[in-house]
């Protein structure tokens, strides 16, 4: 198939089977080898970088929409998705999509909701849709060199905010950090998401009073210095803390 | 005009005027004399409570639109507003409307972006549109007898769980509370907000170390007891706390 009829297709498909005005659009952050990622993909014949969205079915949960789209696009299955922003711009959509025909499906406006998660990549393979040139996971240090679609930049920091203030009331780490940590991993993990160092004392002692973390009775081996002490997540405590938060008055 | 006429106007300005499939429904809580309500609206000819929504202008941008829904059917101006959730489970809509004919602009599939406020009743009065038979501010412990239009109870209880969530990392109080004000005053907001009791002593230190309110040399008048101590906001910490969050790591 070449673009042309490709673009074509993805029009009259779109007539049948999705809701207009409405897309979706999934901020999947990814934490790896103490670096912060994003999940983008590039499309077959553009050079812009977008996020992995898509389109709601006519008779489709919105949730199920979401993880559909995540599926059909970069392979991923089960990523555990919070909302966290609607982004309604009238002319939001227009310029990525100048050349189309005008009676192209994804040429009408687009009101896009934005989901965030935030993954461990070594968990699945990315696996890119027939649409794409190009599905990677991409350091978020490296944002300002891109060409992005639309008002996908601005998703991305938006994600980027709320991320950083979901923190604040809900514990991470879980599936992002080996099953026994050091209390200088999990900081490390604080510091990457924030983009910013902490205070190690400070933060040794706000983790340790949000009762998530068990001390195991062993010691990490093998530095020249002295052997930290592992610790584990509490899994209770961690549910428990997932479900009411961390901020209490 | 009557119920059938303004039935069918409703309709035909629908569709020439609005997106389709896009609905934003406000969920205004006011804070007054130590209650806290919803503010809640009836249509003419029918029997259900609902939030006072409705549509996207096709030339409008998203949030422009959330603020003319609220003026348009509550008579509130500059109200200030957080998305907190998108309502978009596929038949959600479907029964309110279930007596329309098939082809009325209502019928059909909507998802519904939700927003929040806290506001104070006495700031402004209701003015309801000509399609409403009742705007009323509703006390949140009177719900439980209402009945209500398609998922706006669950949409009034999602509301509140953001509300409450949203207390722990942002001030509130500003325009909720005189200019000056004790901490038995500002305790008891909080516990109105949150629906419990809370301790004393431990809330004024809390509430005294977010480094938000200034102590004035000035005591509450009257009582049988010790005159107690007033305060009001810092206002430059105030706003820096609303831009930056009150948890940090």
């Amino acid at each position: 198939m070449d673009s042309k009829q490709q673009i074509q297709k993805l029009s009259d498909e779109g007539k049948k089977i999705y809701l207009s005005h409405i897309s979706a659009d999934p901020v999947i952050f990814g934490f790896e080898s103490n670096e912060l990622k994003v999940l983008l993909v590039k499309m077959n014949y553009r050079e812009k970088w977008m996020l992995p969205g898509g389109y709601v079915k006519k008779d489709e949960d919105l949730d199920d929409a979401v993880q559909r789209i995540i599926k059909d696009r970069t392979g991923l299955t089960d990523v555990y998705l919070h909302e966290f922003g609607v982004f309604g711009k009238k002319a939001r959509s227009e310029e990525y999509f100048v050349e189309f025909d005008e009676s192209h499906f994804s040429k009408q406006r687009f009101i896009s909701i934005g989901y965030l998660a935030l993954y461990n990549p070594s968990q699945q393979d990315l696996i890119k849709d027939e649409l794409s040139q190009s599905c990677e996971w991409t350091n978020i240090n490296k944002l300002d060199e891109l060409d992005f679609a639309m008002d996908h930049r601005e998703i991305i920091e938006k994600a980027l905010l709320a991320l950083r203030e979901k923190i604040a009331i809900r514990p991470i780490g879980y599936n992002l950090l080996p099953e026994k940590f050091t209390l200088s991993e999990i900081q490390k993990l604080y510091e990457t998401i924030l983009g910013k160092e902490l205070n190690r004392g400070n933060f040794y002692r706000k983790i340790k009073n949000l009762g998530i973390l068990k001390k195991l009775d062993e010691q990490r081996r093998g530095g020249a210095h002295k052997s930290p002490d592992l610790y584990t997540f509490d899994a209770e405590n961690y549910q428990k803390a997932l479900e009411n938060g961390l901020t209490n008055w």
